[in-house]
C-alpha cells in the first residue's frame, strides 16, 4: 500500500512536469506579436545561451563520470563491514551511481527546459504580462516537480531494489546502502553548485566591470562579448546547480530519517513496518501534492502581484501539508516507539515536521525581509551608499552579519522541538518537513532566472523598452523569490546537515559526544575553520576567472573594429570556453577539500573527531552561507532601487558607490554562500557512508600515539 | 617564597615601568634642534591631544563607575552558596571593584605616558631616527611593564588578602571569589575595546571620507576638523583599550587555572601548596624577568632594522621563558596530581605551557605573513585594485578568510596537548603560556600608536619632509608588530576563554557535555550566531559615528572661512566631543548583549546551555575575529604597498580602489575584530563568576517544561 502511493505520488510528480513542459514546448516563438526579424534575431541568440550551457554541461559530465568512476571504486574497496553478509561497499557504490544518474537527469531536463523556456517568455512579452509570467512560471514548475519525482521515484525504486535482491538482509543495511543514493546526487550537487558558481558568477562580474564600468555600455548588451556567457552563468548556476543542490537534501534528509528510523521500527511486521520505514519517503510526496494544489492560487493579474502570487503559494502549500501531515502521521506510524533509550509517539513526529516547515517558510521570509528593498535594512544600504562605496560595503556586510542571527535562533528553536519530541529522528524529520513544499519551491526558484535570462534575451534582441519594463517586472519579482529560496536551501541544508550528522552517530553507534573531549574539540575548531577555507577559495576561484574574462573582454574591444559601435559582431563562444574552463579547473581544489577532509579526518583520527568536524563545521557555514547569501541580495537590490531613481539614480556617484557592493555580493550569494550548503551536506553525507570504514580501519594516527578510547 | 617571589616580580615591573616612565618625562620637547616656534606648536597639538585623551577617559570613567556599582550590586545578590559559608556575592564584588579598579589605573598610566611620549618622539625625530625610536619604544615599555606588573601585584595582593582575613575557607572558594577581579578587569575592556574601537574609527574614517577623499587634503592636515579626534582615537583604541583586553586576558587565564588547579592541589601541604595553588601566578612573574631582558636586544641600527628588531624580542623572549620555565615546572608543582579521574605530572605541565608559547609566536607570524606588504598575499589585493574596489574587497575579504585557517589548526593541536597532557589545567596552563611574554608584547604594541601619533603630530606641526619620514619608518614597523599583536591577543583570547569555560564546568561539577543534548545544540547554536550580531552592532555604530563625524566636519568647512586655505582654524574641540559621546552611547547595546546573554542563558535554561553557548561563540568569534583583523591589516598595507609608489602609486585610480577596502578594513580590524576578543571572554568569566547562581537557581524555564535534568 505505502510503496504503491509513493510511487503514484512520484510518477504524477512526473507526470505534472512531462505536462508543462508539453505546453512550453508546444509554444511557438513566432506565436507572438513579433516581426520576423525579430524571431531570427531570437531564435539566434537563445540557440547561442543553449548552446553554451549544453557544452558546458557536456564537459561537466565528462569530468564528473571520470571522479564518480573513481570515487565508486573508492566505495566499492573501503565501506565494508563483515556482520552485514553481503558486500556492502560494492552495493552503496551501486546506489551512489544510480544517485548521481539521476541527479544528473534532473539537471540536464531543468536546463533543457530553462533555455527553451527564456526566449518564449522574451517573445511572449509582446503579447501580454500575464502570458510571459506563464511561460517562465510553467518552465519553472518542469524543473521543480520533474526533480521532486526523479528523487522520490529514485529513492522508491532503489529500496525495492534492495529489498527483492536480498529479502533477508537487515532494514538498517538496506537503508545505509540507500545512503549511497544520497552521496552520489550530492556529489553532482559539488559539481553543479561550486563549479556552476564559479562559472556564472565569473562572466556576470567580466561583463559588468569591462562593459558597465568600462566601456559604459548596458547590462546585456549585445556588443558586450561576454553577454552570453553571463545568460548562460544564470542557467548553469540558478538552475542546474540549484537543482542539484536541493535534489541532494531531498535524498540526503530522506536517507538520514529512514537510516535512524530503521532501528526503531524493525520491530514491527508487514504493512505497519514499510509504511513506518518509508514513512519519510511519503512525506516528500505529500509535498508533491501539496505544491501541485499551491500552483492554482498562482494567477498574477497585474505587475505588482507577481511577487506576492508567488509568496502566497509557498504558505498555501505549508498550510495544506500542516494539514495533511497530521493524519498520515498519526496512521502510518505506531502511536509509540522507543528511540534510543527513549519512548517517542506519531505526535511527536507529527510536530517534529510542522517545526521544519514552518522553520522553512518563517527562514525564507526573514531572508525576504533582509533582501527586499521595499523593508529599510536594504534602503539603510542604500543610503550609506551616498558616503561612497566604503559605507555600502561596511552596511552591507553588517546587514548580513544580522540577518544571520533570527535563522540562527530559528535553527535552535527546530532543533530542540526534533530532538525533544522525537530524538534523533526529529531532527531528519524537521529536515523533510522544510523540505516538503520543495517542489513549488523550486518551481518557483526556477521561475527567476528563466525570466532574468528573458529580459538578457529581450535587451540583446533589441525588443524595446516596453517589453524590457514588462520582463524587469517579472525578474525582480523573481530576484525576491530567489533570496527566499535561498534562506530555504541553506536552512534545509542545515537541518539535512544535522540529521545525517545523526545518522553518522547512530551507525558508529555513539549515543553521546563529549565536547570537551580533546579530539572532539579539536575536530569542531579544524571544522569550523572549513567554510573559511573553502570561501576563500571560492571567492578568489570567481576572482581569478573573472579576471581572464576580463582581459578577453578587453581584447575584443581592442581587436575587433567595430564592436562598440555595433557595427561588427563579438566573438561569444571564447567567453562561454572561458567561464566554463575556468570553473571546471577552479572547482578541484574547493571540492578536493570537501571530500577528503572528512575521509581522512576518520582515517586518521577516528568518528569522534569526525562528529566534532562536522558540527563545526556546520556552525560557521551556516553563519556564513546565511549572511554572505543576504549581503549579496541586499547590495543587489540596494542598486536597484537606487536604479528606480531614488538617491540620485542611475549614473550618480551613489549608484556608483552601489555597484561595487552589487559586485563584490556576486561571489558572496551566487558562489561561495551557497557553495558552504554542499559543504557541510557533502561531508555528512560522506562521513554516513563511510561509517564501516571509520568503525573499522578509523583513528590510526590516535593509535599510534596512544591518545585514544576513539 | 612562592609568595614573596611573586611580588618580588611584580615589583620589578613596576619599577621597570617607573624607571622608563622618568626617562619619558625627563626629555624636553624642546631639547632637540627644533626652532621655538616648532615647540610652541608641538606643545600646543599634543595638549589638544592629551586632553581630548582624558576628556574620553574621564567621561568614560563616570559611566564605568556607574555600571559597575550596578554590577557589584547584582553579583553581591545573585552569587550566593551557602556551603561557602561566608557571603560569597560580598567577596566576589569586592574583588571585582578592586579588579576593575586596577585595570583602569593601567588604561590611565597607558595613556598618559602615551600622549607625552607621542610629541617627545616627534620632537626627537629631528634629532636621529634612534633617540626617536627610543623614546616611543620607552613609552610602550611602560605599558607593557606597568600593567602586567599591576596584574599580577592585584591578583596576589587580594589572594593574600582573602586568605588572611579566611584563613580556614577553601582554596577553591577562594579562587573563585579571587574570578571576580578577573570580572572587573574583563568588564573594563569591554569599555576599552568596543567603546574605545568605535570611537577611533569614528574619527578616522569620518576624517579619511571628507578630508582626504572629498577636499582633497593628505592624513594628519592641520587644517581637517577630525584630525585631534582621530589623533586621540589611536590612544583610546589603541594603547587603553588594548591594555584593558590583555590586563583581563591575564587575569582571566590565571584565574582559570587557579580555580582549576584549587582541587587538584588541595591534598598538598604548607609550601608545597601554595607554590603548586600559584604556579600559574609565578609564570607570569617569570615572564617579566624573560621580557626585560628581550629588552636588552632591541637596538635597531637603520629604519630596516626597526621591525625585525621588535620581532626579535619577541622571539628571544619566548625562548627565554620556555628554558626558564623547566626547572620551575620541575620544582613547584608535584610530580603527579590528580586532575578530574586521570593522573597528570608537572612535565605534563610544562609541556602544556611550552605548547601555548611557541603557538603564540606562531599566531603572531602567521598573522605577520597575511599582512604584511612584503609577502604575496597582500601584494594580491594590491594587484586586485588594478580592477577597481570591488575586485580589492573580493580578494581582501577571502585573504582575511584564509588567514584564519592556520590559526585555528594551531589552537587545535594546542587544545589537543592541553587536554592531552594535563586536562583542563593544561588548556589554562596553555592560556598562560601564550601570554607568558606579554610585557614586552604589549610594549612592542604599545609602540605602534605612539610613533604613529608622532607622525600626526609632526604633520600637524609642519616638520617637513624628512621628520615625516622618519616618524613613517617608525609608523610603519608599528603597523607590523600591531598586526601581530593583534593575532596573539585574539589566539590568547580563546584559549583563555576556553579555559574560564573550563574552569566553569569544573565549578558546575559538568564533566562531560554531551552535543547531542538538544539543549547544548541549542546553545551552540545561539552562541554561534552571538559574533554575528555584535559584529552587525560595532560595525554600523562606527558607520553611524562616522557619519556624524562627517557631517560636523562638512559644517565647518562650509561655515569657517579661511579653513580650507589654512589661515582659519577649525574647531577640534566639537569633533572631539563627537566621537566621545558617539563611542559611549553606540556600546551600550553591545555591551548589554555581551552581559546579559550569559546571565539569562544561564537562569532561563541552566548550565547546560550555557556551555553550549560559550564554545559556540568561542568559535565563530575567534574565526570572525582573526579574518576581520587580517582582512584590515592586509587592505591598511595594500594601500601602503601602492603608495611606496607600485601600481601607479598615490592618486592613481587603484590607490582610489585600495582607499575602499582600507575604510571598510578600519572597523573590521580596529572595532569589531578585537571587541569580538571581549564578546568570548566576558560571557565566559561571567559564567564563571556566576556558577553558584545557575546552580542554585538556573534553567526555570526547562523545569517549567519539564524539559531537563539539565
Amino acid at each position: 500500500m505505502t510503496v504503491g502511493l509513493i510511487l503514484a505520488l512520484g510518477a504524477l510528480a512526473l507526470i505534472v512536469a512531462l505536462f508543462y513542459s508539453r505546453r512550453v514546448n508546444a509554444i511557438s516563438i513566432d506565436s507572438g506579436a513579433s516581426s520576423p526579424e525579430e524571431i531570427e534575431k531570437l531564435t539566434e541568440i537563445s540557440s547561442a545561451i543553449a548552446e553554451g550551457a549544453m557544452a558546458f554541461l557536456k564537459r561537466e559530465y565528462r569530468i564528473l563520470s571520470l571522479f564518480m568512476g573513481l570515487f565508486a571504486i573508492i566505495i566499492v574497496f573501503t565501506v565494508n563491514d563483515e556482520r552485514a553478509g553481503i558486500p556492502l561497499g560494492l552495493w552503496s557504490a551501486i546506489c551512489f551511481l544510480i544517485g548521481a544518474g539521476t541527479s544528473v537527469v534532473s539537471g540536464y531536463i531543468g536546463m533543457k527546459i530553462a533555455t527553451k523556456g527564456n526566449v518564449r517568455t522574451a517573445a511572449a512579452a509582446r503579447i501580454s504580462l500575464e502570458k510571459s509570467f506563464r511561460i517562465a512560471f510553467e518552465s519553472g514548475a518542469v524543473m521543480g516537480f520533474g526533480l521532486t519525482g526523479l528523487a522520490v521515484m529514485g529513492l522508491i525504486l532503489v529500496y525495492l531494489g534492495l529489498i527483492t535482491l536480498h529479502p533477508t538482509l537487515d532494514q538498517h543495511i538496506i537503508m545505509e546502502i540507500l545512503s549511497g543514493f544520497a552521496l552520489g546526487g550530492s556529489s553532482v550537487a559539488l559539481f553543479g553548485r561550486v563549479g556552476g558558481g564559479i562559472y556564472t558568477k565569473a562572466a556576470d562580474v567580466g561583463a559588468d566591470l569591462v562593459g558597465k564600468v568600462e566601456a559604459g555600455i548596458p547590462e546585456d548588451d549585445p556588443r558586450n562579448p561576454a553577454v552570453i556567457a553571463d545568460n548562460v552563468g544564470d542557467n548553469v548556476g540558478d538552475i542546474a546547480g540549484m537543482g542539484a543542490d536541493l535534489f541532494g537534501s531531498v535524498a540526503e534528509s530522506t536517507c538520514a530519517a529512514m537510516v535512524i528510523g530503521a532501528a526503531s521500527f524493525a520491530m514491527l511486521e508487514g504493512e505497519a513496518k514499510t509504511s513506518a520505514l518509508l514513512f519519510p519517503l511519503f512525506v516528500s510526496g505529500v509535498g508533491i501534492v501539496a505544491s501541485l494544489i499551491s500552483l492554482f492560487f498562482i494567477n498574477p493579474k497585474s505587475e505588482e502581484k507577481v511577487e506576492s502570487s508567488l509568496k502566497n503559494a509557498l504558505i498555501i502549500s505549508t498550510i495544506i501539508m500542516l494539514i495533511a501531515l497530521y493524519p498520515f502521521s498519526m496512521s502510518m506510524l505506531p502511536a509509540e516507539f522507543m528511540l534510543g533509550n527513549r519512548m517517542h509517539t506519531n505526535m511527536g513526529v507529527f510536530i517534529t515536521l510542522a517545526a521544519g516547515l514552518i522553520a522553512g517558510l518563517a527562514i525564507g521570509l526573514i531572508t525576504e525581509y533582509y533582501t527586499s528593498h521595499r523593508y529599510s535594512p536594504v534602503r539603510q544600504v542604500a543610503d550609506a551608499s551616498q558616503t561612497g562605496a566604503a559605507t555600502n560595503i561596511i552596511y552591507g556586510l553588517s546587514l548580513g552579519y544580522n540577518s544571520s542571527v533570527l535563522p540562527m535562533f530559528i535553527m535552535a528553536i527546530t532543533v530542540v522541538i526534533g530532538f525533544s519530541f522525537a530524538g534523533m529522528y526529529g531532527i531528519a524529520m524537521a529536515a523533510i518537513g522544510m523540505l516538503g513544499t520543495i517542489a513549488v519551491g523550486l518551481t518557483i526558484d526556477a521561475y527567476g532566472p528563466v525570466s532574468d535570462n528573458a529580459g538578457g534575451i529581450a535587451e540583446m534582441a533589441n525588443m524595446g523598452q516596453d517589453i524590457r519594463k514588462r520582463t524587469d517586472a517579472l525578474d525582480a519579482a523573481g530576484n525576491t523569490t530567489a533570496a527566499i529560496g535561498k534562506g530555504f536551501a541553506i536552512g534545509s541544508a542545515a537541518l539535512t546537515s544535522l540529521a545525517l550528522t545523526a545518522a553518522f552517530l547512530t551507525r558508529a553507534e555513539l549515543p553521546t559526544i563529549n565536547m570537551l573531549d580533546p579530539i572532539v574539540m579539536a575536530g569542531l575548531f579544524v571544522g569550523a575553520s572549513l567554510p573559511y577555507a573553502f570561501s576563500a577559495m571560492t571567492m578568489r576561484s570567481v576572482g581569478k576567472a573573472a579576471f581572464s574574462m576580463i582581459e578577453e573582454v578587453r581584447r575584443q574591444f581592442r581587436t575587433i573594429p567595430g564592436l562598440l559601435e555595433g557595427t561588427a559582431k563579438p566573438d561569444y563562444s571564447t567567453c562561454v570556453d572561458i567561464s566554463t574552463k575556468a570553473s571546471l579547473r577552479e572547482m578541484i581544489a574547493p571540492g578536493l577539500l570537501v571530500i577528503l577532509t572528512p575521509l581522512l579526518t576518520g582515517w586518521l583520527f577516528g568518528v569522534h573527531m569526525v562528529a566534532g568536524l562536522l558540527i563545526g563545521a556546520l556552525i560557521t557555514g551556516v553563519m556564513m552561507a546565511i549572511s554572505m547569501a543576504n549581503s549579496g541580495g541586499a547590495w543587489d537590490n540596494a542598486k536597484k532601487y537606487i536604479e528606480t531613481g531614488q538617491l540620485g539614480g542611475k549614473g550618480s556617484d551613489t549608484h556608483k558607490a552601489a555597484v561595487v557592493g552589487d559586485t563584490v555580493g556576486d561571489p558572496f550569494k551566487d558562489t561561495s554562500g551557497p557553495s558552504l550548503n554542499i559543504l557541510i551536506k557533502l561531508m555528512a553525507i560522506i562521513s554516513l557512508v563511510f561509517v564501516p570504514f571509520f568503525v573499522k580501519n578509523g583513528g590510526i594516527l590516535l593509535d599510534m600515539f596512544g591518545l585514544g578510547q576513539h
